[in-house]
């Protein structure tokens, strides 16, 4: 069923459109575009981007067939009204309808010269091949006949029919595959019916081959649905506005919806609009086309076609079309005007195109243009060109590349000595740049089942479909053997920034044999296979990556020219620090990391997690005799084993850091981590320790939790054992003195950081013992270091009392891991159970924690912020959880006022950007 | 060190002075009484209820040495600023002695007529026996010669001497027993001596014996502190109004403070009183006297004391004091005077006054007077005969029961039968009604270990003080065989509501033995004893107890005359359903216990757990099926044969509450509880299921959970198995629809409750599912049945969210258990490895599980209140969970506009009054 609306999320104008709604009195909700152009490209809200953007190129002058959109206003009203239009919807698409027969001079179910509707989908967002597509709608037994007279070509009519009988029957009456192994049927009756005469290519079949597959097609209708295909063009036209407003809830579209974060609240729009033909004859073709490279961003014309072809037979890749370079020679006028549209759409829309065009009988019509998607190297280079090329103004260049992009230009390639010895078995067309290797799968289905065991994997199809979405998220890597660059596997990998090798046509895949064979190679599922989407080629077995180029630069580890990635990195970074205002800090724990960090631009460490460091070697049994030990005495012993190791970890970071603040947090897991969990383990440690297993088994069932994470952690081991936040403190302090007293000294900015605090009392106490060691180690090195003592704010009382906590704490962290948690109520390590149904039902847009629940966590935030700053105005404000790198959370971190975010060390560079988009669209730039 | 007072809590008068106080200008610190009196009653938080009482008793003209009061501010001033004083204090301090100086025409210091002092500490809330005192301040080797001339009693003056010099020992200069087995040293000192003069009573000891004994004191002193005992009067004043001070912090304050809920902030006062003696010689005495009695509120006057002795003699339960009236007979003038001192109080307080008095040759002055602390049953009945009395209005009344008092008429009494055969090994003075059984302790400590082992106690011990307080709120009822009923055991046992027996002077306690004799029978530690603290006996071994006399009323399980307790009972619930706006409901989930909770006035249910239902006989093995079910057909089949049973049940219940609202939460807890934990339960049900024990285990395992209270339960099971969420609506709907078609119908108000909400998505899915089924058994069964669907609030996002929550649901209830858990990180099954450290730190002021945060969860409660009520004016609001019993946390609710608490059935009444309080305290009567 139809999920309602929150009121939330709504947008204003469908808010307003519900509000008539239910007073009965809709306004416009048809809006015409061709000789008269009622909407424009602003209007991608109310029309979809489909809808407005063919108004605004009727508009500049551009060949528009003419038609109108149904507004996505109505979309809602359908959904809130049980499925039911607005009363005067059916008048306003009447006469919608008959200003298009005035101005094509045709009419709609004419039996002689019959005017057709393509109907198509068009939401705020596009979201290619997601929902569907009716063409040659206003077909039927009547006037097909008409269309053959008046175009003279039977066969096309007959052509044009079964088409439409089979999308309509697809769509809207719901005659589709039984199951994922079963064929798509209609194609099952025509593949019967070519074997019967022995033919092969569809073009072969004869207007009288084509009479005998329509009325299959309704044979098959009749038998799958009980109803007949229905006649009255009226009927069709409704059926179809009904399915493309229902297709908004498809499983696939709720899948990509979820994907791309888009509001179920928006709805869709319906454009109809007169059908012109690709499939008229040879003087005839259809395309898609981009105005620069999407894969790579090069500034070349872009695109393929098919002669004699109709729409959805190029992006469907069911016939391999050809670039569409060649068009200069089978139609060079047309090609002509197709260029001249090119140039005028970037200047227009000041933004790379992706456009749909088609020859009629010589004539260009253009069927649709909208921003291209591109892979994320694409979006880089098209931005800074175009910028270079006065386009685009640096700050729009900055928001046009999505953040994620960055991390294009830094995931690992293919090791060049690995691929030296690497068997190339065969080549495609490069459609997502990058390496990719795993086992081999031919479904979706199996692409799951194996990631969710631990594998990574190449999805192979013939061509993919929507139907394919879930598994190509899953897979490291697409490869097909059919489709060329706009075929809807190389649309969909450049979106998601997945590796891609499409078109590769000298493979064969084999779903039932369950083989990929290329040559003499035969790769069985399971088998390994490397793809690399830069070259388009495709290895057998895995093949070793190493690290990209930008990497090699950044960490010195590349001499000589730096190579043309690296500089479009340096730009797009340049900018970045131009316009952010959050800092960018990283989560780390040793040297190490911390260098890698600061090459890729951490101005600090947000977080070091200090029990890490009791993991290696002989730490390990320190730290657990110090659990072990059965009082204070013995445990103070224990920690001063630990002391020299742990100021020896801060010794190490406070040089790699080099000044940079340096965020500490003390040690936050219960102690039950440390122990052994297995017997062998405990019986070793017991002899190691000289006491019998017996204590180390009593100790550890004393230790058990039945909530952990809710447990005896965090400031509650400090405040019980105040000895262990002694000795960190004095490692800390420690180390600070030794590189201040150095000949050389080394600047060091300590910032202790207490984690789980619940009550501002927890915080003093700890904070005073950290003060008093401080003031100790100052008093016995004679020296003097600036530091500061802050908080974690990851439990919901502490956001809740942060006034509180704040009049004792120089700065607040937030640890939105734990925040989400116990906000929630909602363990990480357990919501696996019912996570898929909770994503199913769109109960979770995203994965809370990978991105930060806004309305719920943000709430606590941003009231912390706010109680935190009314009692200490200057209070330093960060975030230290995993949303510290994800772009649309930083976006919400700037908007709540924090001074910085920190993430992983990778993801500092998407972070910087992330963070620079975020305060130009608070600056509305 | 002292903790700093925090910002919140602080009240108006001592944030003034610490902004007054930083600003170097404190106003007036010290109030006078006496002929010139500068305070009154209402002034108790700055000078604390001693101090007010003074100034308010020298006011009305009673007779009260002069003296003055060093305010609460001095107090705060004192913590915030390293234990120093304001400026202007020592002046001020000069000035008032010199006005008492005057007013006695004695000098203080003066070496032939000394002024004395006692010196006091007076918090806002009286806090008996927490603090210090100290008398006789002003003596030193001269001026004790003075006063011995002067009184021509040179015994009395070395008494005093020593005895100040034992209490400035003791409390300044903190001369105090090694450890608890240590014998407090200076009577050690004493102990000496009078064995080597073959003396037994204190009494006995001459003027020289005092003498010598003054001379060993001293040396104790320098001993152990290596400092001499102060002969300045003036540093003998301040160190004590230091020490008093001090005592604020001292750990059996803080332990009081704690049980009590008094802020730390609040600071005590130190009153400053020129000293008369009830030790100058027989026409002296002292005493404390009650204007009723305090055990059982009867109007009768009540006190004793002691001739020829000091202040806390009495109290301290050194000598058994005389009752009361035999002062008639031994000083029948001042008996006069006393007597007509009680009625002035009571007409003047208007409340029961405990007051202590001393007779200085025949001339009566008065001490102190506070509202006397009392038992349960006391408030009830003092508070229903002052009404009648017509000293208190109807409205006060209410108010002067503590809440949790009506629950000591509740408490079980010994059963009358086996009391019969019970042995009486002897009597003491009934000084808190009840009945306690358990095992012999002399210690606290001995006491705390037990209770922690799971058993219960009786303090056995030949006097109480401050330090058993731990001990004493542990155990199940208090035995001493000394001390009267203004002992320290008295004084405490009443004010918990505790059993208590004192002053039994036939037994004899042996703590070096660890015995217990009386007569014949030695009861060793450990042996079980059973004290009535209404009668006084003592019985050898555990009593089996009884129902008491209102319950067996409440449950019709009594005939004929209502008796006393239960006339009470009546008259307070009257009122309190006459002044309560808050509903009250009960938990309950068998028709049992539901019948209980309506005879203790329960208006409906706010909780029936369903999980309950399923562990009964065969349920068990059919709710395991449906856990262990691998589809959802088996997991249908399963519930089916669940269906009859829970249908039996809601009918049970839908009976039994006759028509009241009845909330039932559907299935709450993760399915891994309702399988069996042993390997051999787990074969037994692999038989009875005919499945391998494999799949169990493997079930098992795949159910386990990390943090299974933030795991797979509540609506998350709903929403992933829909199909237990349509059995238990199922149930629920045709149990209302079998009652509805009786031919007597039984009116029904089912309420559906989902738990664990945290997205509004997630109501609206089991909404759906619940209002489906409603509507196909309507159907079916051709009835109407009005019912509701709420939500439980128990995570922080859905209070944040509670505004798209409240869009959707019917109700909110508040559990506040889970809440509590989420909001504080605290898991209440894990704190107790911290829990102790949590409060020793002051970090919980209460269990937070037992009193509602109001701070951290309240401040969410209040939100969600606010934010649902905004979505939906009318929507009803409610509590369930353990808060609901508790009166501080009634207030809260009663505050956030709730419409009704639900708590257990017996904590039915207690929530009523507390309603009542609640409801007049906001409306400000």
């Amino acid at each position: 069923m139809p999920p309602k609306a929150s009121k939330k999320k709504q947008p204003a104008a469908a808010k307003k459109a519900v509000k008539r709604a239910s007073r009965g009195s809709v306004k416009k909700s048809v809006y015409a575009f061709g000789k008269k152009t009622e909407g424009n490209a602003k209007m991608r809200n109310l029309l979809g981007g489909k809808g407005a953007n063919l108004a605004e190129m009727a508009a500049i002058g551009l060949p528009v067939p003419p038609g109108f959109t149904i507004t996505t206003e109505v979309c809602t009203y359908y959904y809130q009204n049980k499925k039911t239009y607005p009363a005067a919807l059916e008048a306003e698409v009447k006469s919608a309808v008959a200003a298009v027969e005035k101005q094509q001079g045709k009419k709609f179910g004419d039996k002689k010269d019959p005017l057709l509707f393509s109907v198509r989908s068009g939401s705020r967002e596009s979201m290619p091949g997601m929902m569907d597509t009716i063409l040659n709608l206003g077909l039927n037994d009547d006037t097909v006949e008409g269309l053959a007279k008046k175009s003279g070509n039977a066969r096309f009519a007959y052509d044009c029919y079964r088409r439409f009988i089979q999308m309509y029957g697809d769509v809207v009456m719901g005659v589709q595959p039984k199951s994922e192994n079963h064929p798509e049927p209609f194609d099952h009756v025509m593949e019967g019916l070519k074997e019967e005469l022995g033919i092969e290519e569809d073009n072969a079949l004869s207007a009288e081959n084509l009479q005998e597959l329509i009325k299959r097609y309704k044979a098959l209708i009749k038998q799958r649905t009980g109803q007949s295909f229905p006649q009255d063009p009226w009927k069709q036209l409704w059926g179809s506005v009904g399915a493309v407003f229902s297709s908004w809830q498809n499983p696939r579209a709720i899948v990509y919806r979820q994907k791309y974060n888009i509001p179920a609240e928006w709805g869709t729009a319906v454009s109809v609009q007169s059908m012109v033909f690709g499939n008229m004859g040879d003087d005839c073709a259809t395309g898609v086309a981009f105005t620069r490279d999407p894969a790579n961003g090069e500034k070349v014309f872009y695109g393929e076609y098919l002669i004699n072809a109709q729409g959805e037979d190029v992006v469907a890749g069911v016939r391999t079309p050809k670039p569409i370079a060649q068009l200069a020679d089978e139609m060079p006028k047309a090609f002509k005007e197709l260029e001249a549209v090119r140039r005028k759409l970037e200047r227009h829309f000041r933004d790379m195109q992706d456009f749909e065009f088609t020859i009629e009988n010589k004539v260009l019509y253009m069927l649709q243009t909208r921003n291209g998607k591109r892979t994320g190297l694409a979006a880089v280079r098209i931005a800074v060109d175009m910028n270079r090329e006065k386009l685009m103004k640096e700050t729009t260049a900055v928001q046009k590349i999505p953040a994620e992009s960055i991390d294009s230009l830094l995931v690992p390639i293919f090791d060049p000595k690995a691929l030296q010895s690497g068997k190339v078995i065969g080549t495609g067309l490069p459609a997502g740049p990058g390496a990719a290797s795993g086992k081999v799968v031919f479904t979706a289905n199996a692409a799951l089942r194996e990631v969710k065991a631990g594998h990574k994997v190449v999805l192979c199809r013939t061509e993919t479909s929507p139907e394919d979405l879930k598994g190509m998220i899953a897979a490291e890597g697409i490869l097909t053997s059919r489709g060329g660059v706009s075929s809807h596997a190389a649309l969909v990998a450049r979106q998601m920034g997945k590796v891609c090798v499409c078109g590769a046509s000298n493979i064969r895949i084999d779903y039932e044999r369950r083989t990929l064979t290329a040559g003499d190679v035969i790769l069985k599922e399971g088998d390994s296979i490397s793809i690399d989407g830069t070259t388009g080629e495709i290895f057998e077995g895995a093949i070793a990556t190493t690290e990209s180029e930008v990497n090699r630069v950044l960490h010195g580890r590349m001499k000589g020219d730096k190579g043309e990635t690296f500089k479009l990195f340096e730009t797009v970074m340049g900018w970045a620090d131009k316009y952010r205002t959050l800092k960018v800090r990283t989560n780390a724990d040793s040297p190490e990391m911390s260098k890698a960090a600061v090459a890729y631009g951490a101005e600090g460490i947000g977080l070091c997690r200090t029990e890490h460091m009791f993991f290696e070697g002989d730490r390990i049994s320190h730290m657990r005799e110090m659990i072990l030990a059965s009082d204070e005495d013995q445990r103070r012993k224990a920690l001063k084993k630990l002391l020299p190791y742990q100021r020896n970890d801060f010794k190490g970071l406070f040089r790699a850091m080099e000044g940079r603040p340096v965020t500490i947090r003390l040690l936050d897991p219960p102690l039950h981590e440390f122990l052994p969990h297995d017997d062998t383990a405990r019986r070793g440690l017991a002899e190691k320790l000289g006491v019998s297993q017996e204590v180390i088994n009593e100790r550890v069932k004393s230790l058990h939790e039945e909530n952990p994470m809710l447990g005896h952690r965090g400031c509650r081991l400090g405040i019980t054992y105040p000895e262990i936040t002694e000795m960190q403190a004095r490692a800390i302090f420690e180390a600070a003195a030794a590189l201040a007293k150095l000949k050389k000294p080394i600047p060091v900015q300590p910032e202790v950081m207490i984690p789980l605090i619940g009550f501002a009392k927890e915080f003093e106490h700890q904070a005073e013992v950290v003060h008093r060691v401080a003031a100790e180690v100052m008093e016995e090195k004679k020296v003097k270091i600036k530091y500061t003592v802050g908080t974690m704010i990851e439990i919901p009382r502490a956001a809740l009392t942060a006034d509180d906590i704040a009049a004792k704490a120089d700065f607040f962290s937030f640890g939105t891991n734990d925040l989400t948690q116990t906000t929630l109520g909602l363990s990480r390590d357990d919501m696996g159970s019912f996570y898929d149904e909770y994503k199913e039902q769109e109960i979770f847009n995203q994965n809370p924690f990978a991105s930060l629940d806004t309305v719920g966590v943000g709430k606590l935030v941003k009231t912390a912020a706010d109680l935190g700053r009314s009692a200490k105005p200057g209070l330093k404000l960060g975030i230290c959880g995993e949303h510290g790198g994800d772009p649309s959370s930083i976006n919400f971190f700037h908007n709540a006022g924090l001074d910085y975010v920190s993430c992983s060390p990778p993801r500092v560079p998407v972070a910087r950007l992330a963070a620079a988009q975020a305060a130009l669209r608070a600056a509305g730039k």
